[in-house]
């Protein structure tokens, strides 16, 4: 997986100056850089590093003059940090698709289609009337049941579950351990204090250019025809708990040990820290930030709030109010000072 | 999976008004039903959406009288919902219980019983002196541990995992991913800081009619002969953690993400919410109902209580302290004012 | 797996006094012990037990002189509780490394080395150069992708998902469901909202004596050549969710649940509660104790510090300011009684 800076330049249709013969391994920031490595100037804050770096290539804007010498061969391009990008996903897609063809034993049940250069790794398992595109990677242990369907370029690590009828888009990462389609927490209380199980009907859909860490659970829709539903670009991290009947809109990010009651819909562009909590059936606004352990227990109707707390407030009135928190033992006795003093003058001015 | 009206009709005992012959093949609450569905009125304040409802068929109690044109067939019964959930419960089995058979490449060690109607899917596990009820179904990927025991007509979805000497009783589900038996979190501490592991002896032993969900982790009890129960009826959502000899009492019901210490007693139909933490070795009385992200560090001895907060408080305590505490700001200004007032007060007072 | 009591006074040095012919299985402490169960007696605040245990042997110290009778044989030593410490340690390597050889079938890819007395259960995978040290134990069902490199008397439970390049010390015990490699949480903010995936190129390295639970997910680093990194004798329970570039210091135990964020690097000999958040790029000083459900957003500086609260706290601050916080409806109220006593005063004054 090498290239010349060449070959490099031409992929990015950008201009060289220095050897360009010379090979690249692996991408880094220009203040990290190695021998054998690509990094990228954008900022011109950071143009000092570009003297010191030891990258074989930096890439520049095009109207980039050195003041000093530059060891680094130079792509000239309109814009560095864009061109970085596209090599980064180059890179990714490179690694990330390398194995192929089908390891034995594995198991496919009838009437499947599967598309060009699949990878199905042993003890892999498929169900019936299975549809999967090209370039899809199965790793091993992966369990896919009956019914589903998969889309071109997307990787199921090693033991990903999707129950039957899981729908999976185009240029999805799935990782280790992740289950998608388990029946969502339905019981119906019955007079003598037991529950029973309410049919689970619906599915998951997870749409495109997602990814999802290990040993999340996604649960389905309860009704038949319904969905819990993920949208496009949609980044989950591990951990995370989204339960049935839940949309979570495009380009969110939730981070680990999140979890989404059902029936919640978290808007687009939202940003979810860690260990954050969000109740049943709410609506979440767009480009809504949740800080670390907070919990949701009514809708946010307002776009772009920063959040914190149980139940949350703004980020800033948290902070507020719990700088004072800190303080409440200092206020309790300086309350019951005044109350003491108060009364001394109250006796006092009685006594006049 | 398709009944005719008049199918229902003679296995919930009641009588039809309508088109009989019309086919049933999903269940629907009476304001979303759509033909070919049925559903249910019992409140009579739901009675308009019978005028209004596209299903085939409304169950109803058997001396209602509609007091406009009804579409749908009726079914007429002594009570409408308990009749409902009887076919909610019928349904469920059928479609959890229609894999039969054994796929190849599958293992089972020496010694193993298994009963009539058995579903072992490819690749899944059976070690030996393993004990195996009637109609159990076992998907791909799970795995069963030596000497364990599972009753009849249990869903052991796929990549279950139970440790040797598990005990599962009858109909149970459990789903992808779960764990059950793993060593208790147990370790004695030397003196140099490192810590040596204590074996963990003691088995996980669920009783009838339990649910669990994906990736939820149950440790088996730390010596032997002891065990980390789950009494019947309770319900466990995903990615919940049960350490070593947790007790979970009757019908108790449990959100995603919780999580139990070791040596803790649950009461008999508690609900705890998502996220919540239990510190071990309490007791928690029956009908318990905590908040979600709620933390307990003390047993509670009084049932029925309704508790949030960390350390937990009532309910309504927590929230009247937490809507003061979003005014602390205001109340430490208003604070200093006061002594700022009576100081300039007490000089008054003085000064006269 | 029985000894006599002579096989077992002669593994620790220590004298016998009693019928040293009684066979013993198990371990337990001298209040709870069985007949075929040892004990030992260190502290003496314990000695009447010692008199009413049913334990066919307890380990005492060499001058323990009984001053009633003793049903139980003694086995005399310098110092019991090490000495039961050993034993502990021998029953759970007994127990631990039973099982040996290779069921079929199992997946090895080329060019791979493994040890004396492996076991590789049925479905377990091996990739390709992987290097596998004497008397490792590879559940059914686990994974071990390419370039993987496992130290000796190492035990993978069932399903334990290794990625690509992870490295296993010694002496490692890893739990069902748990993947060490998964890619960190990475992406690069795009104009237009959404996100491109930055390759994760490290891996992950266990050094030795480490346990982790059921269920844990801990990422590889972001760059090749780094990585999170694990020292030895660390403890981490289940359903923990480790980030990219995190290192753990040696000797730390983590209960389950707990979440670190990427690039922390969390000292040495902590403790870290139940459901434990810390955000990314901090560094906790050696010995800190963080309570359940706590959230660190800062570095911890100070060696042995015990935090609580969101953001954390010491932990008796945080109780003395939460004793108050239960009460702030009262002290809201009497802060509204004072404003308007002094505003009488005050009239009071100003008529004077």
């Amino acid at each position: 997986m090498e290239f010349t800076i060449k070959q490099i330049a031409a992929m990015l249709g950008g201009a060289v100056k220095g050897d360009s013969s010379l090979s690249i391994n692996m991408l880094a920031k220009i203040q990290d850089a190695k021998s054998g490595q690509i990094a990228f100037l954008s900022n011109p804050k950071y143009e000092h590093f570009i003297y010191e770096t030891k990258a074989s290539a930096v890439i520049v804007k095009k109207d980039f003059v050195p003041k000093k010498e530059v060891r680094s061969t130079l792509i000239m391009v309109d814009d560095p940090y864009s061109s970085f990008t596209v090599l980064l996903e180059e890179y990714h897609k490179m690694i990330s698709f390398q194995k192929e063809g089908i390891e034995a034993p594995c198991f496919i049940g009838e009437n499947c289609t599967t598309g060009k250069s699949i990878y199905r790794g042993a003890f892999s398992y498929i169900g019936s009337n299975v549809k999967i595109g090209d370039n899809v990677k199965i790793y091993p242990h992966t369990y896919i049941g009956d019914n589903v369907v998969i889309g071109s370029n997307t990787i199921l690590h090693p033991n990903v579950k999707l129950y039957a009828g899981t729908v999976v888009g185009n240029n999805c990462i799935i990782h280790s351990g992740t289950v998608l389609g388990s029946d969502g927490f339905g019981f119906a209380p019955q007079e003598d204090g037991t529950y029973k199980t309410i049919p689970q009907l619906g599915n998951v859909i997870l749409e495109d250019n997602i990814t999802i860490g290990a040993n999340t659970v996604i649960d389905c829709a309860t009704l038949s025809g319904d969905s819990t539903i993920v949208r496009s670009g949609v980044k989950l991290d591990n951990l995370i708990q989204i339960a049935h009947n839940v949309e979570i809109g495009k380009n969110t990010v939730i981070a680990a040990q999140s979890g989404i009651s059902g029936s919640t819909k978290v808007g687009e562009n939202c940003i979810l820290a860690g260990q954050v909590g969000i109740a049943g059936h709410l609506v979440i606004a767009n480009k809504t930030s949740v800080g670390a352990q907070a919990g949701i227990s009514k809708s946010v109707k307002e776009e772009g709030q920063r959040l914190l707390g149980y139940p949350v407030l703004d980020v800033k009135e948290y902070f507020r109010s719990y700088a004072i928190f800190k303080q409440l033992p200092d206020i309790s006795s300086r309350l019951k000072q005044l109350e003491q003093k108060l009364a001394v003058a109250q006796s006092a001015l009685k006594s006049d």
